[in-house]
């Protein structure tokens, strides 16, 4: 997506052929820069510290981590080391080990000597068939906004949570592909952005990427969404997921499971994007079976942001010494869902539903 | 309630007998200071800065804010100065007018050589009153608290949301009147102080009485209370109301409606603090007739906050120029309210349960 005027991915190999560039997201909105990786050590950190985050982006930027490290060192047990050490950036991301996967098949099918090359192509693949799946769910899902503007008032009025953007993907994102898509047809598409709080993604990501692609948005605290679907201020729900069950049970950014009562209370739809890359197949109930990361309690007590001099400084908000907990996701059971957007189109959010797109993976 | 082992009030009369001082909310939690209000134009500024907040405070700050007045002109046009520049320090505090209308009739009725003796006299009164009505509350309430406990695990999880503590009011507070009473009785009960964006009341001053007055707590962000309801962490919820209809709907702090839906997901408890002060008996439909007040959207844009060298910073955590939008307070409907908490008594929040306790405004 765009960037004053200029299309940017946030992952590309540099001009030079070989090192990877990924704009550095801990710096944003304040900054817009690129952080250059030239090792795997290099990789490991962009992901550990956050430079790049978003499940899919975290895994085609592992399979950059894995041609740097084929680079240095193309045997099995370079590969493996480089595997080794990709994998424990952040162990929970599913789309990690997923990427490392892929990687490592590939390269060991490979002589010495032509695995550099093999690597960067196949990582160029997977970086494309990223772009292509947020493309296509963008594509299904801009039906879903035309709908809405066929019986609404001349603007569709769309709420998202978090950043499911193009920032959490290669290009286009996941449930603000279909905003991107409608923006570009010319239909008259707004966002209410969630700030997201503790890390306020949806202040400090999606409103970034919204406001450089020039896509009209406005930003609400995480709070106000109830009262904007009262009073008929949202004409459809759109968010991301981090692991979605066989059954079509969603667990997302904590918060989600509010906005989704509150759509249901208030016949808003409420609608997911899912690629099929997200499902764990493996599982049917979300509230049972998926594990909630929680994370450090500073993120609850401290924030981050711009002083007035363009500094980057963190302030404390609570008394010293306040527990806090923080649970970085919840779960929002299918039936709260109005439907799934996949790479494949549009599906009810029930175990027949997915099955229908994915029948390879039914039964 | 006690900070540092002292007991504190939010409001008294100064050692000098005539100057009011009050907890300056504005330096909370990161400094605990008495403000000196000597004239009226100071207890406006306390008003309309928020150095004192909460509707039965304000009305409080109000009153002695009179009699600061009547002491330098006692005459009727003084008085009626003194009113009109109090009445508009925040306009849309129902207890400011309320507040302000008693001191007027009662000073009017007084020989002008015993008006500043009188005003003092009346405001200490409606102090006191003020005090009664949230204790009574907090009595009533510690019923809900112990049957919660009676069916429970041996610790009562009470979630709350945005500040109706004693620093709301002059002492107990509405909604944590009931956990204070708790508290003292040994009740083990610990709160889930929702943070509530975008002032932080809850961060900022919940968990600051909290924590000074030693009840345990735990800081979360507003996204959280759906996720630890789904998890059976919340035995009950506790909140306040800035209005209450006749027929028992409330507008309270911005979220509250969000919490009510996920209480009713998963059966919950959901009540209401709301002294009869709080009660607008001439309206029925809080969404149709309680209108909603918009704040500025720096609210939402940046972060008030204590540096690690222990200033106060103010940072923004969005791109400069993003539109923000600021919506105050929504409605729950009665519906979602499992009873009301008033000073005579619990019951339905119905037009009925309310009738039931307040004959005098039924018909």
């Amino acid at each position: 997506m765009k960037v004053n005027g200029v299309h940017h991915r946030t992952i590309r190999v540099a001009g030079d052929g070989w090192a990877v560039e990924v704009v550095d997201q801990t710096l944003l909105p304040h900054r817009f820069e690129l952080a250059r990786l030239e090792s795997v050590d290099d990789a490991r950190r962009a992901i550990s510290t956050m430079q790049v985050r978003g499940a899919p982006l975290i895994g085609i930027t592992a399979a950059y981590g894995v041609c740097l490290g084929v680079r240095v060192d193309p045997t099995d047990r370079g590969l493996e080391a480089t595997v080794g050490k990709l994998l424990a950036a952040r162990p929970t991301a599913v789309n990690l080990r997923w990427a490392l996967d892929e990687m490592r098949r590939l390269v060991l099918s490979v002589p010495l000597g032509e695995r550099v090359e093999a690597a960067y192509a196949r990582a160029s693949e997977l970086c494309e068939g990223d772009v292509e799946c947020c493309r296509r769910i963008g594509e299904h899902g801009l039906g879903l906004i035309r709908a809405a503007i066929a019986s609404g008032r001349g603007r569709v009025n769309v709420l998202t949570h978090c950043n499911a953007g193009w920032l959490a993907t290669v290009d286009w994102g996941t449930a603000l592909a279909p905003v991107y898509r409608a923006h570009e047809e010319g239909v008259p598409v707004h966002v209410w952005v969630d700030e997201t709080r503790p890390r306020n993604q949806g202040a400090a990501l999606t409103a970034f990427e919204l406001g450089a692609h020039g896509v009209p948005h406005t930003l609400v605290v995480d709070n106000a969404g109830g009262h904007l679907m009262q009073h008929g201020l949202v004409d459809l729900c759109l968010v991301g997921t981090d692991r979605t069950t066989a059954r079509g049970d969603v667990a997302n950014k904590v918060g989600t499971y509010l906005k989704a009562l509150a759509a249901r209370d208030n016949e808003v739809p409420f609608y997911v994007a899912a690629p099929s890359s997200s499902v764990d197949w493996t599982i049917r109930d979300g509230l049972a079976e998926i594990p909630i990361e929680e994370r450090g309690s500073e993120e609850v007590t401290r924030v981050v942001g711009r002083t007035d001099d363009g500094a980057l400084a963190e302030v404390a908000i609570a008394p010293a010494g306040t527990p806090a907990a923080n649970f970085a996701f919840d779960v929002t059971r299918a039936e709260l869902v109005t439907a799934l957007i996949t790479e494949r189109g549009v599906c009810p959010a029930s175990a027949k539903g997915l099955a229908s797109l994915f029948p390879e993976h039914a039964g």
